[in-house]
């Protein structure tokens, strides 16, 4: 039987010490009803739902599935009861406003009882994940009627929500998608198409499900830009919010998929279904793009959270291993061998793990930290500086957080040996349910391609410029007793520097190149990134005494110098330029003659 | 439906043009039955074979899986008339021994047979391959009326055979075995435990099975020393060569597995079984590791079959599906959009996958030859020189060659975006089916300590330096229009040359380096290995007319500029020594605080 324990150490050592997070809420006025103990608290208490209610619905979620019948999904036994058990705890509107029902908590918070969540159950996590993410795109874009019809009740968990984009023949380009929406006099619209790869379609948890649609209007402009967005309810709500018709919008059928067996993942049948304009005739992609860059640090979160899951049951099968003994000489004679832990290469790739665990929750606080001041702050400058740097960084977040949290629950998996294949353990779902976040919410090949083009090139690097300048002021204040970490970043931020300029000059001369560099880049600022986490993080912890704080140095040195040397390999393949890629005809690919 | 088409012109031009394997053949006497149309026509039958019997049973396989019930095993529907064609085509015994019924094919042919296989149905393969492993470790030790009594049956498919090692407490460790073999007055063994992970130990596609069981006899020495092989067959087997009793040996479960779900991984309890001493006692290691060595080469052709097959899917995907424009502009104007190949990301993921096919697979024939010269040639120094290389290279083509192939069918999985995802793809079942490969038959780890331990610091490097002198003599005879992969070749030598320099001194002076810098060693000798195939496939492309020889070039310098850059931080992590990881406590791993 897997183990979770929430990482609750880690993560007050990351808000209190390594961001000092209750001297940033109380100098922000709209985060003043934010301290230090409302958090702890608030962490305390998700780490036992974490632990207590959807940690053991995790392998029988996956043994057992969403199951689709005859127009409707069941989830899996138990999911209704912690969902309701989660709702009721205040949960699903723990980061929304209070004027709907939220608990107005930041993000900074929210990043990490999000992450004890999808460490235990990812599949249940999706759901109220959905709901989350389509009530803020109905705060930013819809109209005071429609937020006060749906945005309560959304909170209350006693409705849930949903995005609906992709089409059959359309996934991320969505400026093709066929799904039309009719104006009726009554000013609402019918929705006809079908939707696939729907998250919570449909299942048992809610009464309601509002579906949040994409759709082109008859005269809509080609392309992305003739994209409208709309309120699609599973059943109508009535003038005074009761329960009206089953509206024409249901599932077809449900995916049957690697992982995350336990969320439903529907094909969507729209049927003449009335539908609601959001905001306005074909703005539909910029309110969806507020849902999806919450989605997107989500996954990050996703992975940090299985890293964590594999890591901390990695760890315990090592120490309970017995196989071999220490090079060293033997270290427990009593036993017929030493624990595994003993082995160098068991403890590289548990430390690989650890330090990718460490480094991602602190980005991810660190990202929170930055959605906060875009929301919160008072200070147009600072809100502007923030918002930039989210969009820098979110990519980053969904994308690299998730292609070293893979590799660390593959790392984990290993230390198993055979027993990581074998299904009890729970190490091959968690890798089978962490793979999506790589793919979902746009794959991180696209996610690479929004890094290096929109939020790179189109700017001229100035969003990248102002981030390595932050970095390099905080690592020339370090102390000296902190310079292998110091000139690490600093070198780092250099190199990250010096190959943007490169991409920049590359991408002006040849269209091709940004698209076959775009991945390399990604984890070329990733690691840079990381780097920056890890000065973060040894500078909190250099000058304070025990153990814990030694291991902070400890795993930043491991970091420096088994991790960060990935950094050049990178790089070179980012100034590989694409010509040796695109050399090849496209009969090339499927011809072996 | 995933589709595949065996790709014989490869293996054609890797047999002919780059190993000249005919003439090998003629030049020596014991192979010279061998000719290139009789390998051509092997080919292409087991192609037929494996595209239309064991490509359609994959799936199928992998939704039913075997089933264990009140003490047997059954396969999936269709596998035992599968099974039944494949031993009528008398493909079990392949590269055997005529003497016992087998055709006596080279090693360099059936490895390529062998890919073939385990593209379509890796699950199907094991069954095959743990008889012809079985087979192999019979032929070298067991005694002429053993070898009589078992091996025809075993090659004609009616018995089939087991490697029966790990037990629940003993995996990499085979010293602490606990499994015991009391010796009868009659010179039979009663042998008692219990062994697990055992491949195809229970099934219905033969009459018998053969266990091959690792034990210990009472007095044995302690340790590997004391480990002994026996012969236990399920049908305990009659003078007359009929079967007699049921052996007190069987499957008491099966194991519920993250892939390979056809396969029956079972739980073996072994009550008092009558076994038969193969060879002499205290000596079983060796004759296992016949076997295992056997196993280990094939569990990269595993590697190297299932990249293929991802490859394929993928370019396909690609090809058909639509989504985007050319950063160019408009390719296919008449299209809603241009097919994903226009894209240098994807374009990236597909060379990566096949530029791994193209060097596996000539690394695998590689090896294969150099099994062959020592199996066939009649000049001891041959031999003795071709056994050291095997020795090395054993690890490489078991680890090496399934981590890559692992990264291929990941790449692979992630051009189909979320369809990658969806079982009927076939991509994740591929990804799913593969994984063990890394971890099985000694994870790739416990192989990393293999290279650097036993075939590299034990000898002084000998080993390695007789490889890298044939590749250096092979690279400085290329012709200088082939620079691009001289020079990077010559350049990956002397790197390798140099930290295998380093290896050996950090070794002497610190007995926990190897350990943690093995994985790092193995992909670096790795890397040569692939940048050497190269080489050599571009040395026999580049005289020849035609886009086939051209895009042998092309995709040997994709190689160079975007992979073999992956050397440098190999090296440079195998440098940072074992410090920075032994550096922490045991209790650091499970402790939070």
């Amino acid at each position: 039987m897997p183990i979770y324990n929430a990482p609750l150490a880690d993560m007050k050592f990351i808000l209190n010490d390594v961001f000092k997070a209750e001297q940033f809420w109380q100098d922000n006025e709209n985060l003043a009803h934010v301290d230090a103990a409302t958090a702890e608290a608030i962490l305390e208490e998700m780490a036992k739902f974490a632990q207590n209610v959807t940690h053991p619905l995790n392998r029988t979620g996956d043994e057992e599935g969403a199951t689709y019948n005859n127009g409707s999904v069941t989830t899996p036994a138990g999911f209704k009861e912690a969902f309701k058990q989660y709702a009721e705890g205040g949960w699903i509107g723990l980061g929304a406003d209070e004027e709907w029902g939220g608990q107005g908590m930041p993000k900074m918070l929210t990043v990490l009882s999000d992450e004890m969540l999808f460490a235990t159950n990812p599949s249940f996590m999706l759901y109220p994940l959905l709901s989350v993410g389509a009530g803020m795109a109905l705060n930013s874009y819809a109209s005071q009627e429609q937020k006060e019809t749906y945005l309560p009740k959304m909170y209350t968990g006693e409705w849930s929500g949903t995005m609906c984009l992709t089409e059959p023949h359309a996934g991320t380009d969505l400026g093709i998608i066929k799904t039309k929406a009719e104006r009726n006099e009554d000013g609402t619209y019918n929705i006809t198409g079908t939707k696939i790869f729907i998250t919570g379609g449909d299942h048992d948890l809610s009464e309601n499900i509002i579906h949040l649609v994409l759709a082109k209007t008859p005269d809509a402009p080609a392309g992305s830009r003739g994209i409208s967005l709309f309120i699609v309810p599973k059943f109508i709500v009535n003038a005074d919010g009761s329960l009206g018709e089953r509206n024409a919008a249901g599932p077809g059928s449900i995916e049957h998929k690697m992982g995350i067996k336990a969320s439903a993942t529907c094909v969507m049948n729209f049927d003449g279904a009335k539908g609601y304009l959001v905001g306005k005739e074909n703005e539909g992609l910029a309110a969806m793009f507020v849902m999806m860059n919450y989605e997107r640090l989500s996954m990050g979160i996703q992975g940090l959270g299985a890293s964590e899951f594999a890591y901390q049951n990695a760890a315990q099968y090592a120490t309970d291993r017995l196989q071999g003994r220490s090079a060293s000489g033997v270290q427990s004679p009593a036993k017929p061998a030493d624990s595994i832990l003993v082995h160098g290469d068991v403890r590289r790739m548990l430390l690989n793990a650890r330090a990718n665990n460490e480094a991602s929750r602190a980005f991810a606080v660190y990202v929170g930290q930055q959605l906060d001041i875009t929301k919160f702050s008072t200070d147009a400058e600072a809100v502007k500086k923030a918002n930039d740097r989210v969009a820098l960084l979110t990519p980053i977040a969904k994308a690299y957080l998730t292609d070293t949290a893979f590799n660390a629950t593959l790392d984990a998996q290993m230390v198993f040996g055979g027993h990581g294949f074998i299904r009890e353990w729970g190490m091959e779902q968690c890798i089978r349910d962490l793979r999506i976040a790589q793919i979902y919410e746009g794959t991180n090949g696209v996610q690479s391609q929004d890094l290096i083009g929109r939020k790179t090139i189109k700017c001229g690097g100035a969003f990248i410029a102002e981030y390595i300048q932050e970095i390099r002021d905080f690592a020339n204040d370090l102390s000296a007793d902190l310079n292998f970490i110091k000139d690490a970043t600093l070198d780092a931020a250099a190199e990250v520097e010096s190959v943007t300029q490169y991409v920049l000059e590359a991408a002006s001369e040849n269209v091709e190149f940004s698209n076959s560099a775009a991945v390399d880049y990604l984890h070329a600022v990733g690691l840079l990134s990381f780097s920056y986490m890890f000065a973060r993080i040894a500078n909190a912890a250099k000058d304070k005494d025990g153990e814990f704080y030694q291991n902070k140095l400890s795993l930043a040195l491991y970091f420096v110098q088994r991790v960060l040397p990935e950094l050049a390999v990178r790089i070179q393949k980012v100034k590989a330029g694409s010509e040796v890629i695109m050399n090849f005809s496209e009969d090339y690919f499927t011809n072996q003659a």
